[in-house]
């Protein structure tokens, strides 16, 4: 780790924005703040008298918890601002709900939004930083930072290992922020869906695409499944639960022909019987539940630097 | 007291699974809370960096701020999460919701659920301790501990007591837990409720059952009267409010044939002139408002001692 | 400031029931607080250990989570209780619902209602603090107090001043609240809006009344623009949003002909291009993000003084 990065960003939109060496500096940063999370008073005083903001307009109990559950750990106040009975109901636009929020001296806003770029939007017009908790399907940034930390703590390295997403690259935005993340760190990416859940010039993004399963697991060192979001299925663009897991599901038959040693990861939650059969998503590959708690980690990191910019640990 | 109890379950999931010692060892630990609870400084570091979820399958404002307040008194971490925004409607399972919060390195999971028996199957699922805050028909034990530590502030002990259930003994999860307490602790247990609302073999309980208030009335040292849910009779087996309060109701006419000293409880929300008239649930024979505040106390000793197995006051 | 005034009353209800003075000593001691919200760590321990409840019957994140903050930031516990979810479903009342809070031991419960005058019925019920956030068209007193500690803050004083209220006086609580503060501290009101946006006998209230958009800005050291509550109005009473706009819009054109300090307030949230322009609202006559930030030291201060009747800064 060169100690000479220094974290200069008041946000955290995308991976696509940040340098090799910045992803590198927050993962050297989550490792300190995962040994807070196993000891016995799982707290520092880092964030005392900040106060961290969840301006979700999308449901999400998982992502939501877990960056609340990391903000309380640095002893943040966190307020939790859902859309559903918000002000943004009666008209009000986001760059006004953003100004409003500064304006209660909010240290973080920690936004998920279903319009690619909202929080780019919000990052320009308010001082308090902004994470992006996943924007429609532009970036996830803290997720795709959770994976890498996990494959790291598992493999020791990213440069050269074969990482494989499989599943609907389209509208994942866990996807697009793996790929910018993974490549940055010197890993070669396979994404593999079926013709209709790939996207257009993907491979611009330095990827390999492939709509054959055996082929984006046999040199695999790590795989990502995505979760297939069937209730968002708006298009029919995605085939029948039994004929995804027929041919695109994770399965004690397929990895039998992978190596050995494979990394499974899935963002979660999980549909069993649908990407992944429960033999895998629960077997010694699978590292699905310690991304959950490295989430934690991650995600104190993050907020840790945006709420310190010019702070190198 | 005996102080060679100690606690050492991980968990609390009903009253039934208890010994008599180990109810009187969580009265005897609230006992001591309940005097935090009257400090102008109402909080104690027992839980600091500890982290409790409220995980609420069924919406309950009075139960989840119960536990809420007790855990923040403890000054534990508090989140909360809600069924309806959350991964739950995305398909996922409860042990698969348990094993991810569990990853979160959460302490104590308070679970609400519609279903009998899914605070046991959680608890078998997940190293943190789980709490019981009311399965389905099954057992709602922390209200029960309210009642109970309630009748003994009242009257000094439990052994002899006649105290009688009045309501929806069928539907009644309250019903349940305080037969299987107060019957371990040496009272005599009277069930009273019209035909359609007694459940079959409720006898086998060790209780006496009766569908004739009087009876149920004459000897009583206490009765804790049900509220009657309205908003779930789906099966329409329950009498219209009227004829329910002139044969059921919990009257001052009705209280004069009583003992003078009878404690008449309730656990809440009660509904004025169905199930009991306003002058007796005001009246000085009524805790009902202390039994809202016990709850607190009894909340605090239920998840100090979960939190800390083996460990005796 | 006259040091001898002290704070006796356990609930802020309204300003109709304050005497100047007691406007003054929470502008006062607001000023204090204010301090504090510019400082890195933003907390100070002078609620430590009380529990605040923010008992919303109508949803409202902003005000919401104004007094969450302005808790926080005292250090007290919070909790929120949103009715949807809530006891208030099953038919309790709000006295019942009341009494049960003030058994969990609340030292402060911070009500929205929408009926008018449920937060001086609450208050009777409990011996809790009851804070209104705002109840029906009655009155919403924190956002007075912050309009005129703005006002205060921005032209030095409020006696002699002419202060504009322009909108839909007739369902406006903020409206009510300003007029009884304003004209206790000794400024000129004046009220504009289309003849049915105006309810009878205003001008008992001590207001000039005027449906001409042009004469109330005349004069006018500061104007306060109300929203038009589009979304509420039931009655067809409003003109359409252009017309509105046209003969009641605050616009640059409009501004002209004012004193050129005029100070322009809003209480948010803005509906640009129809009661206001965003050149105005975005503008430097406008205070309205300011507004909110003193949102939250007008807040630390009434709930700090509600919790210590008696004591004087």
């Amino acid at each position: 780790m060169n100690n000479k990065v220094i974290w200069t960003k008041k946000d955290l939109l995308g991976l696509e924005y940040l340098s090799r060496e910045e992803i590198e500096l927050i993962l050297y940063t989550a490792e300190s703040f995962k040994e807070v999370t196993t000891r016995q008073i799982k707290k520092v005083p880092a964030l005392r008298g900040k106060t961290v903001v969840n301006l979700f307009y999308e449901p999400s109990t998982r992502t939501r918890t877990s960056f609340e559950l990391a903000a309380k750990r640095l002893s943040a106040d966190v307020i939790n601002m859902q859309v559903e009975s918000s002000s943004v109901r009666k008209g009000e636009t986001l760059i006004d709900t953003g100004r409003n929020i500064e304006a209660l001296k909010i240290d973080i806003i920690v936004v998920r939004h279903d319009c690619s770029g909202a929080p780019n939007i919000l990052a320009r017009a308010v001082k308090s930083s902004v994470v992006n908790a996943g924007d429609g399907w532009h970036e996830h940034p803290t997720q795709a930072l959770l994976d890498i930390f996990t494959l790291k703590s598992k493999i020791g390295r990213t440069e050269g290992l074969n990482v494989s997403i499989i599943g609907d690259i389209a509208h994942s935005r866990v996807a697009r922020s793996n790929i910018w993340g993974l490549t940055k760190l010197g890993a070669k990416v396979t994404v593999c869906a079926p013709d209709t859940l790939i996207p257009d010039g993907i491979e611009k993004m330095g990827v390999k695409v492939t709509t054959d399963l055996d082929e984006a697991l046999e040199e695999a060192d790590a795989i990502n499944v995505l979760r297939m979001q069937l209730e968002r299925d708006s298009r029919n663009a995605f085939p029948s639960r039994l004929e995804y897991f027929k041919r695109y599901g994770i399965t004690k038959e397929r990895l039998k022909k992978c190596k050995k040693e494979i990394v499974v990861m899935h963002p979660g939650p999980i549909n069993r019987g649908v990407e992944i059969s429960s033999e895998i998503a629960d077997g010694p590959n699978s590292v699905i539940l310690e991304q959950v708690t490295n989430g934690i980690a991650v995600r104190m990191a993050v907020l840790y630097l945006v709420a310190n910019p010019k702070s190198a640990l």
